[in-house]
C-alpha cells in the first residue's frame, strides 16, 4: 500500500469511527480516559524501552541537549501524562451544551448545541507527552484524533499509542478513534495537509518552521498554535519595583514557552529608574540585553539591538529592549511586531490601560500582571490543547470547547417557507 | 504598480484601517451605515448606469439568463440593498460583548469579550448586492473589508462602492475600511488567497469552483459556505399530506438557493403512498425526478437516477429521489452524500426523530419542516453574511457575531508566576 493510500485509509477509519464517538455518552468517555491512565503507568517499562531507542538514535545524530531533554521519559513524566487523561475525565463534557435556542414566531423551536469537530489531526514534533495529552482531549470531546508526531519520538509514540489504544478500545471508544502515523517520511505530512474529506481540522504545535509549513500548505482548516513576540510595556507611571517583578518573571521563569516576553518597553519618564534595576536582576538570571540606542545610554553595557530582533521569538535567556516616548509608540510598536499571543502593560494609569487593553491586537493583554499566566489551566479551562494565535475559531488557550463545534436542531410541526 | 504590490498595499491600508476601526463606537458605526443606505438610493441612476454596462457587456458573451438576472439592479432592488444597510444599522453591535467572566484564585481577573476579526475578504461572484450587504455587515461588525467581485459586475461594483465610501468616511469610519478589487484580473485572487499579514479570514460567496478553489488555494482562514446538497427523509411514520407538503416546498420554493432539497429518501414502507402523490404535485410544478430502482418501480416515468445524482447540487427543478429501508440507511446515505449544510426527516416516531438529530452530520437537521429555513433573518440573526458549511468557527447561518472573534482582558495587581 503506498503512503498516499494508507493515509487515506487512515482518514476514511478515523471518518467511521468520528461518528460512532460523536454519540459514545460521557460515562464511557471518563471510564476510558481513566483505563488509558492507567495503561500508561502500568506498562511504563514498555514506554521507556522504547523511549530509550529514540534518545540513543537522536544522541548518535548528535541533537542539542535541550532536544533530548523535551524527547526524555521517565517515571515522572509518565506519571504526568496519566495525570493529564484523569484530569480530562474530570472536566465537564462540553458535548450536548446548549449554547442559543429560541421559539421562532412561525412557532420553529431552534437549538444550538456543541456536537463533537469529528476528525482533529494533531501535527507536533518531539514531545512524545502530546501524544497523550492530545488524544486524552480529542477523546473526551468526543473527537477521533490522527496523531503525527516527529520522526525521532516514533518508538515512543508507537508504545503510547498501543497503550492507549487497547485501553480505549477495550472501554467501548470505537475502534479507529485514535490514530497514529507511524510513516515518519515528511510526504505523509503533505498527503495529511490535503485530506479534506477526512479532516476537520489539523492542529500544529511546535515550532515556528512547523507552524509555518502547516499554515501555508494545508487545504484543511488550520487553528495556529503557539509562537509568542510577548511584550511588557513599562509606563510613566508604573510602581518601579512590581515592573521588575514582572518583567523579570516574564522573561526567566520558563524562557522557552511561547507566553515569555521577548521584548520590553519602557516609557522614556521611566527608563532612568527602571532599566538599571532590570539590568541588575537580569545580569544576575545571566539574560543577556539587547537595547535600543536611547537604552544603551542609560544601560551602556547592553548590546545593540538590530532591526530583526524586534520579531525574534528567542526561547531563551535575551531580552530585547527599547524606550518608547509613551503608550501609543508602545501599542504601535506591539501591533507591528507581536504575533498575537500575550502582551502586558504595567501602570498606575486608568487610562492608559484602558487604551492598551482596546487597542492592542492579541489573544491576551495583561494589566500588572506578568504575560506567563496565558495557559488553560491558569484561566480556570482546567487544559488546554494548545494556544491560538489565531482570530477564527478560538483565540488564546483552547480548552475542551475550542475542540468542539455547533450543530442546529430545528423541531416543527409541518413548517414550510 | 504591479498587481501584487497593488493588492498589498490595499492590505496594508485596509489593516491600518482595522486597528482604528475596532474602537469606533456604536452610534457613528449606525450613523455610517445609514448615511450609506441613503447614499445607493439617491444615487441609483449612477448605480443602473454602470450596471447598464455590465449588463451589455454580459449579453454580447452571450450569458444565460439566470446569470443576467443574478447580474442585473433596478430600484427596487437598489432599494433591497439599503434596506440591509439600514437593517444593519438597526442590529445589537456584538463588539464589546463580554462571554466569560472570572476571577481566579491569585485575584486575577479574566474577561472575555468580542473583537472584530480585523481584516475580512469576501470573493463573490455576479451578484452585485452582495456588495453593499458584505460592507454592511462587516461595518456593523468593525471589520475592515475587501471585496473581490466578479469580473461582469466590475462597473456595478465600482459605482456601488464609492458611493459607499464617500458616504461611510464623511460619517467617521477610517479610511481605507472600505476596499474593492478593482482588477478583474483572476491572478488577483490568487494574491489576495496568500496576504496572511494583512487577512483575517476569507470568505468565498458563490458556486461550487469558486469556494472549491478558495478552499484549495487559500493560507489565509477560510469559512466555507453555501453548498447545498439537501435531504428530506420520509419516515415510514410520517404524515403523507405533511410530507408531500415540506418536500414541495424544500424543492420548489426556490430551487436556485443552498438550502434547496437535491435528494429525497423515503421508507419502504411509505414509498408506495408518498411517491404517487409527490411525482403528480412535482409534475404541476415541472420538476424532473430521477429515481433509483425501487422508486421507479413504483413511479415508473421517472429518469433513472446515476451514482452522480447523489452528490449533485441541481440547483434547479430537478430531484433525486432513493427508496431507503429505515431510518439508519437514510441516516448513511445523507451523511455520505451531503455537504453538511440542512437535512430534514419527516415523522411521528420520536425515536427515530431523535436518532436523525443526534447522528445525522449538518449545520441544520429539522423535524416535520422545510430545509429551506436555514436563513439568518428565520434563525433570528437579523442578517447574515453566509451559510457556513464547516465546523469551524461558525456553522449553519452567520450572523454578526461570527464576524468577530474574542480577547482576553487580565487585570492584575502584580501577579507573577
Amino acid at each position: 500500500m503506498g503512503l498516499q493510500e494508507m493515509m487515506l485509509e487512515k482518514g476514511r477509519a478515523a471518518n467511521i469511527a468520528a461518528d460512532a464517538m460523536a454519540i459514545v455518552s460521557t460515562k464511557v468517555k471518563n471510564e476510558a480516559l481513566n483505563k488509558m491512565a492507567d495503561a500508561l503507568e502500568e506498562n511504563s517499562t514498555i514506554i521507556l524501552d522504547a523511549n530509550k531507542a529514540d534518545i540513543d538514535a537522536a544522541r548518535k545524530k548528535g541533537v542539542k541537549k535541550s532536544y533530548i531533554d523535551r524527547l526524555m521519559l521517565d517515571e515522572k513524566r509518565i506519571a504526568g501524562m496519566a495525570d493529564g487523561l484523569r484530569q480530562a475525565a474530570a472536566l465537564p463534557d462540553p458535548v450536548g451544551e446548549e449554547d442559543y435556542g429560541t421559539m421562532r414566531p412561525n412557532g420553529l423551536e431552534i437549538r444550538r448545541i456543541r456536537v463533537p469537530l469529528g476528525v482533529v489531526g494533531i501535527i507536533y514534533e518531539a514531545r512524545p507527552n502530546v501524544t497523550s495529552d492530545a488524544a486524552g482531549l480529542c477523546i473526551k470531546s468526543g473527537n477521533a484524533v490522527i496523531l503525527r508526531g516527529g520522526s525521532e519520538a516514533i518508538n515512543s509514540n508507537k508504545a503510547i499509542i498501543g497503550l492507549l489504544q487497547e485501553a480505549a478500545y477495550a472501554s467501548g471508544i470505537p475502534e479507529g478513534a485514535i490514530q497514529l502515523v507511524e510513516v515518519t517520511d515528511r510526504e505523509a505530512v503533505q498527503v495529511m495537509l490535503r485530506m479534506n474529506q477526512y479532516l476537520d481540522v489539523i492542529i500544529p504545535r511546535g515550532g515556528a518552521g512547523l507552524i509555518k509549513t502547516v499554515v501555508e500548505n494545508s487545504s484543511v482548516p488550520v487553528i495556529e498554535t503557539g509562537t509568542g513576540v510577548c511584550h511588557t510595556f513599562v509606563d510613566e507611571s508604573a510602581d518601579i519595583s512590581m515592573a521588575v517583578n514582572i518583567a523579570v518573571n516574564a522573561k526567566t521563569s520558563r524562557p522557552s514557552v511561547c507566553n515569555a516576553m521577548e521584548t520590553l518597553l519602557v516609557h522614556k519618564a521611566a527608563a532612568r529608574e527602571f532599566l538599571p534595576r532590570l539590568a541588575a536582576v537580569m545580569k544576575d538570571k545571566e539574560c543577556e540585553l539587547r537595547g535600543c540606542q536611547r537604552s544603551r545610554e542609560i544601560v551602556p553595557d547592553m548590546l545593540m539591538a538590530s532591526e530583526e530582533d524586534w520579531s525574534t521569538e528567542y526561547g531563551d535567556l535575551i531580552l530585547s529592549v527599547k524606550v518608547v516616548d509613551d503608550v501609543n509608540e508602545a501599542i504601535a510598536h506591539i501591533n507591528r511586531y507581536n504575533t498575537g499571543h500575550s502582551e502586558a502593560i504595567v501602570t498606575n494609569s486608568l487610562k492608559n490601560a484602558r487604551i492598551f487593553q482596546r487597542r492592542v491586537n492579541a489573544a491576551a493583554v495583561y494589566i500588572n500582571a506578568s504575560t506567563r499566566f496565558t495557559d488553560g489551566c491558569e484561566f480556570g479551562f482546567g487544559a488546554e490543547i494548545g494556544i491560538s494565535t489565531q482570530k477564527l475559531h478560538a483565540r488564546g488557550p483552547m480548552g475542551l470547547t475550542a475542540l468542539t463545534s455547533t450543530k442546529y436542531l430545528i423541531d416543527g410541526d409541518g413548517q414550510i417557507r
